[in-house]
């Protein structure tokens, strides 16, 4: 019963990411879900995004937490329009959270023709990969102080992922961390998924990810035309 | 209906988790649960523990993973007890799990009088938090690059720590990360509860945690005995 119980509310939860997707769909939107553990840079990642994305596209910002609006606060003071989901407990973003926060944004069709929408979910390797949100693309963070077993042990979130970003890696010479080893990881949980190591921090490397991410989101938003959808 | 079968789940886990505490008790162990995020050093702290703690009292280490035995591995070449738990998907620990560890422990009456379980959690700083095991104490790991936010955007975790550990100092130089922050957040959500700021790679630190962790669980031990239970 417990099971068929959470199956019912993932099903939800997907229809409402449709929707979600749909409704960013049409106003020229395209929705990228950050996922990692907490601490691993999501945040800090997006602030150094925010200046270079918006030479190229509308940004807006979804901020997901457990507790706190300082990451809306932070995003905000770089410049970022932003707003703050706060979970009250609950370990994970979910669709109506997201459509909460699609309703405060208001987001029209851009001057400059598209948008991304970053959606920073709650820091937490296992419960977010289950849930949809209508994002077209998926981003999960690993940064080098978490060590590079953790591909193997949270195998479930890298086997949604449309891109890895292995985080701090100035902190990589203080550290034991072996790329090749979450390389070798990745590559039987999700082969070929794209890795780009960087330094949110200094900048190094952060600019390879961008160009992955708008050509990747533009491609996502042709697809989409030209399949009439 | 949904909240009541959570409840209903709850009430059944700390039925279990009192008969995991009874059952040790009984055989003269204390657990203690390790929470923190993923990567924040949990099974580094163990291995740098298990010397010295064997010098003092019988030792047995219970790890919990999402996916592989790696950590019970490392437990075991550092010269530890240990039994894996994995969780196959699930984002915590539960009591029936650490009982199903038991059977496969066998915990006898130790030749020393007493002895330590280690319970390592899953990487995860929100659902562990709710799910008692029958430890006597609960230590919550930090580590240094996770950032010192996260007391305030977790705060729940930290709310029923007996002891909190901020790991991995040798990187605090590289970092700003500012212990007196993570202590004016813990004098909101846990008054007084002890911090030990420590390096499990070093080892620098880690002597007054295990002093700290060795007097409670003596103690612990004597008030059970003196309330006849």
């Amino acid at each position: 019963m417990k099971v068929e119980i959470g199956v019912k509310a993932l099903g939800a939860n997907e229809r409402q990411a449709e929707a979600n997707r749909r409704r960013l769909r049409e106003a020229g939107w395209v929705a990228v879900n950050l996922l990692s553990s907490p601490g691993s840079g999501k945040t800090s990642l997006i602030e150094a995004a925010l200046p270079r994305l918006e030479a190229v596209c509308a940004v807006a910002v979804v901020e997901g937490d457990v507790e706190t609006a300082r990451d809306a606060e932070r995003v905000a003071a770089a410049g970022g329009r932003a707003v703050q989901i706060e979970t009250r407990g609950a370990c994970h973003l979910d669709a109506r959270m997201v459509a909460r926060a699609l309703d405060e944004l208001e987001l029209g069709r851009p001057a400059s023709g598209w948008g991304l929408l970053l959606v920073e979910n709650v820091g937490n390797l296992v419960c977010p990969a289950e849930y949809l949100l209508g994002e077209e693309l998926r981003v999960v963070l690993l940064s080098t102080p978490e060590g590079d077993d953790k591909v193997a042990k949270y195998p479930e979130v890298f086997r949604t992922a449309d891109a890895v970003v292995l985080n701090k890696m100035d902190l990589a010479p203080y550290l034991d961390f072996r790329v090749e080893r979450v390389g070798r990881d990745l590559a039987a949980v999700r082969p070929g998924v794209p890795v780009f190591p960087l330094s949110a921090r200094s900048g190094e490397g952060v600019e390879a990810w961008l160009e992955w991410l708008v050509r990747n989101a533009r491609e996502r938003l042709e697809l989409r035309k030209s399949a009439g959808a």
